[in-house]
């Protein structure tokens, strides 16, 4: 097994040989990094500087370095020598015992791939996990992945090279993510409850009190008791609460956690992440018999996506006293209102009143999420400290113009519905990047029933604009609305805008965004900071107490609300260590 | 009855008085026109100088012209005085025999209309033909109103009033439009043959060769026959062949003519107008007994528009031999062959090669075609010359990029589909207006599936590009595509383009073309040249001899294709005497 001090004690030639076969047949990578930036204060610090080495060379080296991999299919399977560690890895994913079916889609593939990016296809075989993809994955995933555009792709290949340098260093240094792993696995086992019609089809679906939410519900009950919470309980609006108590009865508590209800065919991580990483904490303080000058209560929120009624945040909510009791008339898309759905749950909603939390009593709300955005995965950092939850708008809108004849409208005779939609999309871009931190998108847009050769009388469209504080998201709607009636003006088209949406920012508490920041450092990893797009429940106690959130990268572009979204055992591991940065932190400040 | 000549002897106080009530309370419309352009050579060159008065007067004269007329509908036609002539014209509309539901819809459009425009309905009553619109059709019509946008309403209402007073002009001079009512009467029989499922609904639909269309074939017959034609036939494509033979037996003749099918729910005018001014002007030939140095050919294409099968310009196609014997396959939407078509018609397709025309036999061809686009009718102007039908290249493209999280992806991290096919409509505007007279048009546009939330990973779009030389289409799609490729590369997406049609311009023969500019200057009118932007059957004839077209205004901004497709008996007129000088001019040549 190496060490790190063997690494930092080498010059780059020795390290390179150290490391060889790191990188496949590209000793320089390893060479560079240690001349430019050993010694090294953790390993992870060394994988994030050797792919910066890779960020920082010529585009011709990284593409030699995708060649230098071998094919993962076709003939050059047979014909080609691999590297020892490539045939392992693709021996242990079994692509070996393909069918004839499949060995004739993976060449195609591979022959469509090659001609379309001029590099072979690379992918860590070994997966997330670390266990191996299957063989449909492998081919879902080459399929997918020919459909990207080339600068992506390539990106893409770069950060498979990293994941199996990744792999094979955990394997050098004898340094498992054995936290992670457990993290992963929870979730898991989790992610075998899903809704009817959804999990015949494989597909992850777990909507509010469905038998398969409270399938969850027990084990999360179960997974907490094991891992050792002195208290756990389901609460009257269906949250499972966990309590690892302090070492003194009246100290107060860490309020942490995330919701495990999912939307339609979503993801595994969305929300669970942020309850199984603070699980692994309290499970090592168990088992070492520590108690924290303060409680941990770790709070597995029942809802929080909306997909089965309206009403969202229902989890956090309880706890900030946001429950509507309106709602419990809503129904379902099968008619059963939301009333009966608890009352058959054993739920007592005139019990979650109760469930309002005194601020007095927490420390602080602490949040980890999958990122569910590109940026993490983009920069090659696991995590992200997350700087303010956007507030943000949405309009539904349509322009009408006048339909005429493309062919015998001069262009200056024309009102053009279409293209004020596009103009407006535009001035979207602009404006939003202006902010830095702003986004705004026109996700819908649609000439109903255009015809090719019909000038667009009408275009709809939407909205959707955030920003990191209440103001900034104000003065970018004032401007986006005062340019979109311009633009009606000057087009001669009229308007119609109708809010659909409105939601206030949260930006996180700095003593505490300092404190996820102390803990990433101590990590060894660079400090990368970011507003968060998506809504999350520490908006709703972002109502009552100070809250920050740190962010967990993700896979595949960061996709998210897709069964595609995905992070690695290695990022979640991080996080686990992450966090128990940040509750020493917290700990030395309490004593 | 007036005169011209009283006119142009009056002052212009004079004038105003003996043309009192000819704008609704504005007499300085009359003054202001005679004291700018008197005399005048012709009314229709009176009436054009009223209407440019008008266009050059103030914002607030035009506001308090229209608001000088008492309002259509509501109390104001109880308790406010109106003059005679708009009296007598809405009771001659029948507007006084409402049923209480149509008084009360009246009412209600009548309060809308005023809030959203600030003045008052209005609306040439007597219509097109000076006959009178049916309660229905004013009610469709104001209903229809309501949604344009303030300016173009605002003009509409002055094109109405400007309509009111040709038609007062006509009473007070004694000049009714006879010729033009006549082909209005003409097209309006004819229009009583229509497709069944259509038919049924009050919807014109003649389709290739089936029962009304044939029936359409056997009324134009009858009419040429009427008219004077000495030899009518039916063509083995299904054309209606008028000759009106020359004063010596061996001299070529000018061949005209157009479509009498028409699209599905289409209008009355498109391709028809084309067949009955010319034969107006026979049955005036024949009437007088005179005979031309040259024969007059009026052929009536049978097939233009490409609606039942795909083949398009069946009728003018096989005039020049474009006859292609693979089409006899192609099946209509019941399953119904071309071959089989023809032979239930009775033609004999083995005959039409036989239709082709030789060149030597005609001077050259001349097409009358209701505009079907907005110039004219926003110009005020009854004729323009045609430079050319524009050539047109059209596309079908799709961007696709990668959808993401709308909150969570920066701005500089997104692969935005829609924007990128914004950026491209855009383009395209500027790009055609570069050149004065071409036409680039985004008639399609679609996100697929997209979210509010979500940007766009991919986004459809069309391309129309049409100019009126090959050459300067050439380097406008050029143009284009490179810059749709720019945008790809830019942005990161990839773009996919397939070429849906391409077809070569035809200009007009400067010879054929200064004849329609003598004979519309001879009728006092300006001259107005212009591109046509659609397809015509001079595109055919086009390839084997000289050709040129002359356009008459469309009205309701030129709608073509659809049932609202109308012009005036007076712009009809018009083109009859506009063709009358044409073949006084080339009988003179020809002597």
């Amino acid at each position: 097994m190496l060490t790190l001090e063997q690494i930092n004690a080498a010059t780059p030639a020795e390290a390179a040989i150290l490391l060889d076969g790191l990188y496949e047949h590209s000793p320089w990578i390893v060479e560079r990094t240690v001349a430019r930036a050993a010694p090294f204060a953790s390993l992870v610090q060394f994988k994030h500087a050797l792919t910066q080495t890779v960020s920082s060379s010529s585009l011709d080296e990284q593409l030699a370095l995708i060649r230098a991999h071998p094919e993962l299919a076709g003939k050059a399977m047979v014909t080609r020598t691999l590297t020892a560690e490539s045939t392992g890895e693709q021996a242990r994913a079994g692509l070996t015992d393909c069918t004839p079916e499949e060995f004739a889609r993976i060449q195609q593939l591979n022959a469509d791939y090659n001609a379309r990016f001029g590099f072979p296809f690379m992918l860590a075989v070994r997966g997330p996990r670390g266990t191996g993809l299957s063989r449909q994955q492998i081919i879902d995933t080459f399929a997918r992945r020919l459909a990207h555009h080339p600068d992506f792709e390539r990106e893409e290949a770069l950060r498979n090279v990293h994941r199996v340098a990744e792999i094979r260093l955990a394997d050098k240094f004898g340094m498992q993510p054995v936290l992670g792993n457990e993290v992963w696995d929870w979730q898991e086992r989790l992610a075998e409850e899903s809704d009817p019609g959804f999990k015949e089809q494989g597909q992850l679906t777990v909507t509010y009190l469905t038998a398969a939410h409270r399938a969850c519900a027990r084990r999360i009950v179960q997974d907490m008791q094991e891992a050792g919470c002195d208290r756990v309980t389901i609460d009257a609006v269906g949250n499972v609460v966990g309590r690892y108590e302090a070492s003194r009865p009246d100290a107060p508590a860490l309020l942490t956690g995330s919701h495990y209800d999912t939307v339609r065919n979503g993801g595994k991580y969305d929300g669970r992440l942020g309850i199984y990483v603070p699980l692994a904490c309290v499970k090592q303080l168990h088992a070492a018999g520590t108690r924290l000058p303060f409680g941990i209560e770790i709070v597995a929120f029942a809802e929080e996506e909306g997909q089965r009624y309206k009403a969202t945040f229902l989890g956090s909510g309880a706890l900030v006293g946001h429950f509507n009791p309106e709602w419990l008339d809503q129904q379902d898309a099968d008619g059963i209102p939301m009333r009966q759905a608890m009352a058959e749950a054993g739920l007592r909603f005139e019990d979650i009143p109760a469930l309002q939390r005194d601020p007095e009593r927490y420390l602080g709300f602490v949040e980890v999420h999958i990122e569910q955005g590109p940026v993490l995965n983009e920069l090659n950092l696991p995590l992200g400290i997350v700087t303010s939850i956007n507030g943000g708008l949405r309009y539904l809108g349509e322009y009408t113009g006048m339909a005429s004849h493309a062919g015998t409208t001069p262009m200056n005779r024309r009102r053009d519905a279409a293209t004020a939609a596009a103009e407006l999309a535009l001035y979207l871009e602009k404006r939003a990047a202006q902010d830095g931190d702003s986004v705004a998108t026109m996700g819908q847009l649609q000439v109903p029933a255009g015809s090719i050769n019909v000038v667009p009388g009408r275009c709809r469209f939407s909205l959707d604009l955030r920003a990191p504080t209440d103001p900034q998201r104000d003065a970018l709607v004032a401007d986006v609305l005062e340019e979109a009636r311009a633009i009606a003006a000057r087009r001669g088209v009229s308007l119609q805008l109708e809010e659909a949406m409105r939601a206030s920012a949260a930006p996180s508490a700095p003593a505490w965004q300092q404190r996820w920041e102390r803990a990433v450092e101590a990590l060894g990893l660079p400090l990368f900071r970011m507003p968060s797009g998506a809504g999350h429940d520490a908006m709703k106690l972002h109502l009552v107490m100070p809250q920050a959130m740190l962010f967990v990268r993700g896979e595949n572009a960061g996709i998210s609300h897709n069964p595609l979204e995905s992070t690695t055992s290695h990022d979640m591991e991080l996080a686990v260590l992450a966090f128990g940065h940040l509750l020493s932190g917290l700990a030395a400040d309490a004593t």
